[in-house]
């Protein structure tokens, strides 16, 4: 089934201690629809500017992302510039500058009204939920957000996270957003606010799902993917927007919304992510081969599963 | 099997969010001993001051730990006093007074020769290694070490290591001990220098064993346990050394020295570290059943495993 994710696409200049790439394609919903595009039919909906050429385009076409979504807008595409040269976990901000993203107005096709499932990139909670209104036949919706919006726009937050069936932040953001210190109580109280499942990625260490007492099926108890021990993380731009890719990506593949496919999901989501980081920006995630991505599959599996 | 753990016994002094204590019950080897003794038979070498009553051997006592290895200087006993108020996964010492433990020689009792597991906990490499050398009838060591010993004594503690056949320490001494910010690189790089295992400790998100080429069975794969989420951390105080008494102490309990048994130890040393964290000191470790211990690794096991 399809899935349409809504976010941002950027020119991102990143230095790590492998290298430097300068205006190299970016953004949340390039790396989730290159991610997702291997399990699932993935539509897009964003803003670009001029700057943005039939070469850019060609990276997800070739991938078979619908574009039609993309917005062009008169001026640049959003631009950021970050390093990791003293810490890969973390990326510190060199520069921001929104360009066309800052008025963008999600304004999606008629074709992608009969989209399943629907992605909601880290953008402005009040966009995400006008989206989400609008796509009221979707049967599921997955969200993002970051500190920004949940310490600046916190009520508009609390009403999209009414909207969303499952939340994708990170350990940080899932404190910051219960003002809890313990993580399952961080991650109950989340789960109060609406989502009926809370991923919580812990970066190198992977990802856990917490589940609302009843939701997705029987029981409460959460579930651990792992990441992959990885040689030489070349560049972590992208790594939490593949994750949701994959975890996303594989569940719009299924025919039902389960436990067991939320766990399958959230190994595909790790795998996806550990690719990314692999190389430089995409390119890893622009000629991966299902093979390779099963294989790896089975690499998570023999790294947690007892004989 | 019987195993023998030589290390630290202390009186500690701790602050968390969840409240205080003072002069409890702890150290290396008791925090092991305890583990330890759920599955297996444990004895003990360390050394107490005059302070150290037959109150807190009863402790040991009660869990049918050996205690005639405990040395009885005159003088105090090894103190140490910290606080996690800000943060859960990370001591602030307040003081560490060295007292009897300063001048630590380990003893090893005659009735001791035949014990056929060796843990030797955190203390100077020269004396892990002169232990080691007189236990030299033992199937396989188990040693601890801190970034203390990593940057004071590099080449004793080189030494040390080629007589460990498991080393167990945290992402951040790994990362020291082998000049190495890649994880997995650094893990192969200690392998270089002895161990034929490798388990690094990742505090809330468990814990990886790295295998040398060939050790242990076939295949190079590393294997990853959880840690649980857990709602209360009471007090993180000697989860670490908990956990190695799980792994050491279920690797003695088996028949078997294989790839199997050394995941499934991961996991139960993961389960013991779990609950030493819930209540104060050694309280929680003082009074499990193995029962509580097996519906913990299944819960483990659930966690992880995809159905």
């Amino acid at each position: 089934m399809s899935i349409l994710v809504v976010g941002s696409v950027a020119f991102d200049t990143i230095a790590t201690p492998s290298g430097k790439r300068e205006e190299i394609l970016g953004g949340a919903a390039t790396y989730f629809a290159l991610a997702a595009s291997y399990f699932t039919e993935v539509r897009m909906v964003a803003v670009v500017g001029d700057d943005f050429t039939s070469q850019h385009e060609a990276v997800l076409k070739k991938r078979g992302v619908d574009t039609r979504g993309i917005q062009r807008s008169a001026g640049k595409t959003f631009r950021w510039g970050g390093q990791y040269l003293d810490n890969l976990n973390e990326a510190k901000t060199d520069f921001t500058e929104l360009n066309v993203f800052e008025k963008f107005q999600p304004q999606i096709p008629d074709a992608y009204h009969d989209t399943q499932f629907l992605f909601l990139a880290n953008i402005d909670p009040t966009l995400q939920a006008a989206v989400r209104i609008e796509m009221d036949g979707v049967r599921m919706t997955g969200g993002d957000t970051m500190n920004f919006w949940i310490t600046k726009t916190p009520n508009e937050l609390r009403e999209t996270l009414k909207l969303v069936n499952v939340l994708l932040i990170n350990d940080v953001e899932t404190k910051m957003l219960a003002s809890e210190k313990s993580l399952p109580r961080a991650a109950r109280k989340v789960l109060a606010m609406g989502p009926q499942a809370l991923v919580v990625k812990h970066g190198e260490y992977g990802a856990t799902i917490f589940f609302k007492e009843g939701a997705f099926g029987i029981g409460s108890h959460p579930f651990r993917a792992p990441a992959l021990p990885i040689e030489e993380v070349k560049d972590p731009t992208g790594a939490g927007d593949s994750f949701a890719g994959g975890f996303m990506g594989y569940i719009a593949s299924q025919g039902e919304l389960n436990r067991e496919v939320l766990k399958r999901a959230l190994f595909y989501g790790g795998v996806m992510g550990s690719f990314a980081v692999e190389e430089f920006g995409t390119e890893r995630l622009q000629n991966l081969t299902r093979g390779e991505i099963d294989a790896r599959f089975q690499l998570f599996r023999e790294l947690t599963h007892l004989g």
